[in-house]
């Protein structure tokens, strides 16, 4: 297996080894930090208590409300001279959630991020299109330096404007994109709207990710723009993408576990929960210097996949995000999650690339409405196949939901357009 | 004299001698390109015929219409699988002007970066915020790496979200910023009306560049923000910014000479000018190995600034940009350049942050209209002040361009805000 990192070919063993003493440094290195100087104090740990990886779970979690009340700097172990880039959350209210990173967490996080690249055979020989937004977002930045250290062509593209993105594609010989999934579905139709196409081009490989999404998903951004689509998972709170990537099996994202720990947990009751039981990923940084994070809610519901990955590497995998522990719906009384609907809905061929879940009260009872573009050829003039579609995807997210929605059909571009991360869900109940 | 890098402490002997090896090699390199491959051949050129500086004069010049027109790779000298970044200007009309880096061309201009910014007293422990837009633009990635190089804490803010940037710069102690003219304007005087003491933040250099600008307007942003503000002079077929920065003495930007040589030539007859006449600015990369470029016609008019500097450095020094060879106006016969405009207007100290300069046709001649904004306290009731204040503008205005334009007072914030390149012309006449 040609690797981009030694640490990719580790035996479970050595891996969990690597794991333990890395353990044992990031909480000395911690403990510098106002946050767990206090806080680990309180819970009678030093790094010895760290025996087995088991005792990761005498610490205690950290929350979002933890990075937010102590902002700017009460995580930081160095001081400012120390550091040399920040990151935060776009957060409009309160105080943003804001990353520290230190000259080696830049490294690390850029060879975390060539290794996961490389993974999907991205190479020096490759054209990447980074077509995400730079600035405090971590996800421009984070590729754009994967793939510098990987020495490949980067066009930092930035988001939107899709008809330069196609123009570029075509005339450098594009091979690897980094696109947000609702992103990928605008512009693979959008694409082939205009008249092009994929298979034309040199595109390969799209890396996607920042954006929950169903598998329905990624086999129609496979489809529209005819490449391998490979899913990525981080956030700024584990320095930005390169947590956890696919591999060309895509079953599952690899979690880089020389540099994190994960855990899955139950959202409510935080015990740990077996293999392939879906819960809240939780996840330490091992390496990191500036601003180590000990046992982050992530929020994020997935599942480490049992079994070893066909590629050989024995880093654990987690599941695609299933959805978020905060974005959970409550109607009716049933726990709805997005992604449940959006996977639904992919399943018909007759679904375009858009869809807005509208939650409503009407006479106090929250209702719940799902309007879907549908493909232009599919959007027919005889009423009675629509609305034969209509009632064949009630029954069907019925059958998911367990509660009845409302489904509106709408016309090809007849719902906003996302160039960022899509608004999935419009809340009118308090209206 | 604490300099970054020893270059900057050469004779101008030894700068020569530096230019004229420099030279030959670039002239070697470049003629592995398609366009100079042939045009250097026919011109009857090769390394050797360089036996002094005077001999770069007879290279052919290259124009913006031969980047176009050698899209999408003619001057590249290296296989796609060299370059590892592609920059491009946003024109919107036929092809872009590309430029592709080796990491020899990312490292180098990062050092340049580096050096400019050092020059101003930029260093280690200082919190640079980035308040430009990242991506194609080279403005953005130009300085972060040269801030990165400098170990700066770099904040990736991009531009506009006033009320963000000013939280950044109060929470985490901003001692730098990279901020567009116009936008610096508009964020001085938003920050004024937020009721924020400029002197009670840390912000102490405003680094500023991208937009021409006259001496009134950076005075202006002094006060507004409370800085000191250097002036930054590049283009991306130059690499980007870091090709030529105002040291302390704010009198002139120093050319980094040992990496490129700069002429000026009159904009019609393209025969040399002596040093202190204003023409255009023709730039030849000097150490560019994936693509460089020989006598480039910048169309940026500006001039030779005559004698020494009282920084020590022998680096020569060019003028503020006074405008742009394409950007003249002719009006009743006679041209005018935007900037004489500017630069009228920032004499008052009634106007305000904004202004727009709209050409009109009215029975078959042009006019020139200004509409400037007035600060609120200066627009009064007392229609006889305000009448006051626009005569003498017309006639300031008169002096300065020879014919008499039409000025419009109107009130704070009735122009259109620009958070990236202030558009300041409008074209009316065609309508």
């Amino acid at each position: 297996m040609e690797v981009f990192d030694r640490a990719e070919l580790l035996s479970r063993k050595e891996l969990e080894q690597v794991q333990l003493v890395r353990l044992r440094n990031v909480v000395s290195q911690a403990m510098r930090s106002r946050l767990y100087g206090s806080r680990l104090k309180e819970a009678g740990l030093s790094p010895d208590s760290f025996k087995s990886l088991d005792d990761v779970r005498r610490i205690p979690f950290t929350t979002k409300d933890d990075l937010r009340s102590q902002y700017p700097d009460g995580l930081n172990t160095l001081p400012t001279s120390e550091m040399v880039r920040m990151h935060a959350s776009s957060g409009t209210t309160g105080s943003p959630t804001v990353i520290h990173y230190t000259q080696n967490d830049i490294n690390l996080w850029a060879d975390l991020m060539a290794r996961s690249m490389h993974m999907v055979g991205v190479r020096r020989e490759d054209v990447f299109q980074n077509i995400t937004g730079y600035g405090l977002f971590t996800g421009g930045l984070g590729l754009h330096y994967g793939a510098e250290r990987l020495g490949c062509l980067t066009i930092p593209a930035g988001p939107g404007n899709t008809a330069r993105q196609l123009k570029f594609m075509r005339d450098f010989k594009t091979t690897v994109a980094h696109i947000i999934p609702s992103y990928a579905l605008y512009f693979g139709a959008a694409m082939r709207d205009s008249g092009e196409d994929p298979a034309s081009l040199a595109l390969r490989v799209a890396l996607i990710g920042a954006e929950p999404h169903t598998e329905e998903t990624r086999r129609r951004i496979e489809e529209l723009m005819d490449v391998k689509a490979y899913n990525s998972y981080g956030l700024s709170e584990m320095n930005g993408p390169g947590v956890a990537f696919e591999c060309v099996y895509q079953n599952g994202m690899h979690v880089w576990e020389d540099a994190y720990i994960a855990e899955i947990v139950h959202p409510e009751t935080l015990e740990p929960l077996p293999d392939g039981e879906v819960g809240e990923l939780v996840m330490t940084t091992l390496c990191r210097q500036g601003m180590p994070i000990l046992r982050y809610r992530t929020k994020d519901l997935t599942r480490i996949i049992p079994g070893e990955c066909a590629c050989g590497r024995t880093h654990r995998r987690i599941d695609r995000i299933l959805g978020r522990a905060d974005d959970m719906l409550i109607i009716k009384g049933v726990n709805i999650y997005p992604m449940q609907i959006e996977q639904v809905l992919m399943g018909f061929p007759e679904v375009g690339e858009n869809y807005l879940i509208v939650l409503e009260r009407e006479n106090f009872i929250d209702q719940i409405r799902v309007k879907v573009e549908i493909r232009e050829e599919h959007f027919v003039e005889d009423m009675r196949v629509l609305r034969d579609l209509q009632k064949r995807m009630v029954s069907r997210l019925r059958d998911e939901l367990l509660i009845t929605p409302r489904v509106d059909l709408v016309q090809h571009n007849s719902l906003p357009k996302a160039e960022g991360k899509a608004q999935r869900v419009q809340d009118n109940r308090e209206a």
